[in-house]
């Protein structure tokens, strides 16, 4: 090794994926170690639309371990963070004690620089945690020479982020230890299972910042005796048909289980006390046009899940996808002038019959929805190869171009 | 009696009060029989603000019963009408078998004419056929000479008319026989048993008729995982705190759990597939009022309730009226030239304080909120003596000043 490389630092950059869980995920056991009262399962989604970026270097040169998220620096002593960063810090010391060739013995001592960046607004209020935790993981992981199980650190950084280290359809299977060591992530189909599957998430004009996620849940978790009937009694027979659903691809079945659990969860939140309202005007609109674009059809074609916000995210299949957007322009007519209204997998044009305007017609929300990301089922975190994706230079700081 | 009496209509004229449910009734386990899954309690408010006002005559020269409601005449053959009716009518043949006096032998065979009114916009959304029905009861048991218990037979009108039979707080125990014989409402104490407690209903500028009560329990009933175990996992439980709060007069107590129990039921709703909503935007936005409200005091000084539909319903305390009407006005500007904006018992101005208005303060809904009714609990229903109160006259039709 050249004497000029000794400073030069070691470093990856990974990407990694949003995932929309179906059966969602509401309520801790434990903070700490972020270990949920019920299981859940998610549909990754494909990060040729939505994914966040993470470069990751070490270097005996660093003071001490920086982070940077969508160009601006951030305090890397949160707990999560130094979480994440423990756990990886002692896999690693774990197998080099172990003897397993590949970790970088010297890194261990080293400090990191992160720098991590979505590709999607945070305004678009997508729970950018799971994706960003699981990328970090990722590539931490890959710059200490770590392989194997890792959604159980991810899940340290942010719940969700564990379902984030699988493409396709994961399980988070809540766990009974008290340690926390069988609360992992798991898949139970890839991506190429169900080909037919497809997402568009309708990203509502959010009046106001809702409630975070993290205080909401515990909230809840104190104060919803629904939310513990939900978690205890519902939830594991809701997974056993999930799971069954997604194997077989049966489209009806999962789309109601996914709008019921959906609903349920957003039910255990006005149960909630103080109540908790993720769902506005246009959330509820969005809700109404669904059932009544299935009822008009008589099948259930289409399926609305919400998070802790308002957007909806619509699962379909492949064939209605473009008759559902133009149903939702029709409903919500878009900002004229105004960027692009889909994006992502493109969306052939689609005339609706009179019938169909009649069936699903309501009051237009004009503007309602500010755009629709088009997109569907995807793999997990990647390593990127190409040396130029790096977010940060050579000297380990961002690149100005970031 | 003289001669041209005999055809004179047998005629009575009575008033019922409209209530609202602190803990709140929702599903039936016998539609028929209108038995509901569990207890519930509510405070009957009074009917110098709110009422309904019933004539029944009974003539042999009737042809068929007939029924007006609101000036326009209705279908006499309602299911739940001829419930009544028959209950009614049944009750009188068994005490008069009985050889009990007071019983008009005549009346039984004679054909009813029925007027009806309620002194409030059918707009205002106050369930008004609770009113309605026991209304109804009170007047065909007053002009069929029957007395006693009739708690049974309103509810078998409207379920939460039974309440209605009884001033100040009632409790409705669900009953657990299958003929319903022990599903009847009662007295837990008289309405001058608090008189601080007080009642502001605030009635929404609704955007659409909301899905029904009856169809929406159904639904309720056929689908929601979260109503069954509410209603026997947390009700009976709830309804004994509340009856406690009630007796103890322990506002704070009272408040809390008629907001828990309004939000629960409201996420049953949610929980019910389609889901169904009743609370709009200006729902929300009083709930979160009388949370920040609350929070400024340090103390639970308001409670709201709702039931199925957007208006909210505030118990609070006398002293606390006039400011907390002052805090709506204020964040609910009134349309300007509008009719009244407080009707009912009076309320005093209040100015805010610029720490109350900063804690409270939201975006401004301007006429979210039409009106206020400004009341209280009052006592059951009430039998009219001026006969020029009648709403049908001697001829048996309504007066045409109706």
């Amino acid at each position: 090794m050249p004497e000029d490389n000794v400073d030069k630092p070691n470093m990856a950059t990974c990407t990694a994926p949003v995932n929309i869980a179906v059966i969602k995920y509401w309520g801790k056991r434990n903070e700490d170690l972020i270990l949920p009262i019920n299981s859940s399962l998610s549909v990754t989604l494909h990060q040729d639309q939505l994914k966040t970026t993470t470069t990751v270097a070490s270097s005996r040169s660093f003071q001490e371990d920086r982070i940077w998220l969508n160009d601006k620096e951030e305090d890397i002593s949160h707990p999560r963070l130094q979480s994440c960063l423990r756990e990886i810090r002692r896999l690693a010391r774990k197998r080099r004690s172990d003897g397993e060739p590949g970790v970088d013995m010297t890194a261990l001592s080293h400090k990191v620089h992160i720098c991590s960046v979505n590709n999607f607004p945070t305004a678009a209020g997508l729970a950018s945690s799971a994706a960003g935790f699981a990328c970090l993981v990722y590539t931490l992981a890959r710059v200490f020479g770590v392989e194997g199980e890792l959604s159980g650190i991810a899940r340290q950084g942010s719940g969700s982020a564990c379902r984030s280290m699988y493409g396709g359809f994961v399980q988070w299977i809540m766990g009974r230890r008290e340690d926390g060591k069988d609360s992992l992530a798991q898949q139970v189909e890839p991506e190429t299972h169900w080909p037919e599957l497809r997402v568009l998430v309708l990203v509502a004009s959010a009046e106001r910042k809702p409630v975070g996620s993290t205080s909401g849940m515990q909230t809840s978790v104190q104060t919803s005796c629904l939310l513990k009937h939900r978690a205890e009694s519902v939830v594991p027979g809701r997974m056993e048909e999930m799971i069954e659903a997604v194997r077989r691809k049966d489209f009806t079945t999962f789309a109601e289980l996914t709008m019921k659990d959906s609903n349920q969860f957003h039910a255990t939140c006005l149960d909630t006390y103080p109540p908790i309202f993720y769902l506005n005007n246009v959330s509820r609109q969005v809700i109404g046009l669904v059932h009544r674009y299935n009822r008009h059809y008589g099948e259930t074609r289409v399926a609305y899940t919400f998070d802790a916000g308002p957007n909806a995210v619509i699962y379909t299949l492949q064939e209605h996808v473009a008759e559902f957007v133009q149903v939702v322009r029709h409903l919500f007519p878009p900002e004229t002038n105004g960027g692009q209204f889909i994006n992502g997998l493109p969306v052939n044009n689609a005339v609706l019959s009179e019938e169909l305007k009649q069936a699903v017609s309501s009051e237009p929300i004009p503007k309602g929805i500010s755009y629709i990301i088009s997109t569907k089922a995807g793999p997990g975190p990647r390593v990127v190869d190409d040396p130029d994706q790096h977010l940060l230079g050579s000297d380990g700081f961002p690149k100005k171009s970031v």
